[in-house]
């Protein structure tokens, strides 16, 4: 008798992540003291195999796979996949819970989370305790702490990758606080299934729904934590997860989470390509001197004379994350509507200004 | 003593309009008799004075503008200012109604949305009935027979442009049901500001709220009509207005429909973008017989091979709206992942295969 039908999803699709990563790293790849030796990063990211500082290949147990686990279902089902096909696939695997420090006895469980993934047999394991700040809001500075975290443990084992456990539902939820945003298609993608220095992000569950990884981990008798901040309706994400995308699903019907992930991926395809036409763009309507055209930039479409806008205002000093769409509107009409408008003062002290037929971008 | 705010904003909202309509056609325009002679789309289309047939300009009195009016809060409001604004343009004003006879008394209905345009001075005035047929669901099928109508009346009285009462909250809500398709950033840019053959409908309202406009109505003692179908929850858009929209606005905060409506905007120019983009590949990447080359297509960015791709099936003969993501990325694996597999069958008995290098899509 096979697996239990979910526990047999989660599987493959951490099997097909095992097998990509084998593919970019072959089997010489560099154990984790000589991986920190050469550069975890640089290890992490080539596609081809990486030669050890002795030149010779060296015939190692396999790169190390990490988990990142909360002790949720989600990254428990992910945990108990990478256990099971991390030994057939040649592969060592580990895992590393992160201690928040925002609830109390935060400290107790994530010992027993470790405890929980050596149980299952993966090693190393450890916890990693780190602290909160407060940019950007209580979630995205949680967020940003716990990655920085993931990046020290992954350099330090020499991982040459992380899994996440990212599933379908957390895609959908994604795509909707970008839409909130209304900063366009980029906001639009959500989190890629590769993502990270040289890669090294990778989620195994980004087309599989949240209840197949917790049937798993009840098929499989795996005890979960449900964290009480993913009910908390004082987090947008737990009111749209709770409130907001079950009444959406109620008006538009069963398929919408399903729709929304899909709209993430075509939103990454068609950011990406725009973002190269724009790179390419941005050389292109320059003048010798290296100063932009605004002849030139009036001929490209719209789509794309403002992602080149945009990008100078930032290449000029302006903080991405508050130059917003009526800034590069502003600017625009210094191209499309010129009336001999004065200067556009921009966010971080940039100034745009038409001279002579330029467009100057400059801090001061 | 000015006008109360919400009647200045959507009288403003219509100046704008008039003027765009008014710069296009010129002083010269074909009054209704010889522009219905030159044929009506030309003179809608031409972004320049049309002569008329004599070869010498006329002094007509002016384009005829007529608005599209259900007798609901937007298209009464529209209607309203529509009637103000047009002989300060010089403008003629007429409105059209349509009977969709779907809902008994809806001619008597009609009939008096007639009469309170007239009132409003608008002249010519009429009440069109449609046979609403079954095809792509009750909304898509009502909405076909309404447009068709409106094309008919606009020829049929020679009119420079027909005017919609859409608001900001339908075109959010268009984004919302784009969004459920899954289909890509095509159909999350909502409803365009200009549309149809020659650009002729126009939608003053797209950035004002519906609120707006139904303020407009009370503060001129305008009487409105509510439809039924509006708070019919067996209508999608009924059901996503009055749940799904209030729910998303709870749990991501008030600023979405206006983030919705921003990424209408942003998704059409984006989507307009790659498609010339794609538009230009589809030439570039074929021989000398006109076949698309597999090498060539594979050098593409994927967000651009897949609009290529897509336009050959339909070239071909794939009707647009069964051609789904999933017929498209079985193409592309022919390109990307390649191993030999046999030819592909579409919608409309439309076949790709992989033929000597070369993409080969034709029925058959």
């Amino acid at each position: 008798m096979g697996p239990h039908p979910a526990v047999a999803a989660i599987r493959l699709a951490v099997r097909r992540v095992l097998h990509d990563i084998l593919a970019e790293h072959g089997s010489t790849f560099v154990p984790a003291r000589a991986a920190t030796h050469v550069g975890a990063r640089d290890a992490a990211r080539s596609p081809v195999a990486v030669p050890a500082p002795s030149a010779a290949p060296v015939a190692g147990p396999g790169p190390l796979v990490l988990v990142a686990c909360s002790g949720g279902a989600d990254s428990m089902a992910l945990a108990s996949a990478l256990a099971f096909e991390a030994p057939k696939a040649g592969v060592r695997a580990g895992g590393v819970t992160v201690d928040h420090g925002l609830q109390s006895g935060s400290d107790e469980r994530a010992a027993e989370v470790v405890q929980r993934l050596g149980e299952l047999g993966l090693d190393p394991c450890e916890s990693v305790t780190v602290t909160v700040g407060r940019e950007g809001g209580p979630e995205a500075a949680a967020r940003d702490a716990r990655y920085a975290a993931l990046d020290d443990a992954a350099d330090r084992f020499g991982a040459a990758a992380v899994l996440l456990g990212h599933t379908r539902d957390d895609q959908a939820e994604t795509v909707l606080l970008g839409l909130a945003r209304g900063s366009g298609i980029r906001s639009l993608s959500g989190m890629a299934a590769i993502s990270g220095t040289g890669g090294r992000y990778r989620r195994p569950f980004l087309e599989l729904d949240r209840q197949t990884a917790r049937t798993a981990c009840m098929a499989q008798s795996l005890p979960v934590w449900d964290d009480p901040h993913n009910t908390d309706p004082s987090y947008t994400r737990s009111r749209l997860r709770h409130e907001g995308l079950p009444a959406l699903e109620k008006a538009l019907g069963k398929g919408v989470v399903e729709a929304l992930a899909r709209t993430a991926q075509l939103s990454r395809d068609d950011a990406d390509a725009l973002d190269a036409w724009a790179g390419q763009a941005a050389s292109a309507v320059r003048d010798a001197a290296g100063f932009l055209e605004c002849a030139k930039l009036h001929t490209l479409p719209p789509a794309v004379r403002r992602r080149v806008l945009r990008r100078a205002a930032i290449d000029a000093g302006a903080p991405a994350g508050s130059l917003f769409a009526r800034h590069i509107e502003e600017i625009d009409r210094l191209i499309t509507g010129w009336r001999g408008q004065g200067a556009i003062n921009l966010p971080g002290r940039v100034v745009a200004r038409r001279q002579g037929g330029r467009l100057v971008i400059r801090q001061g």
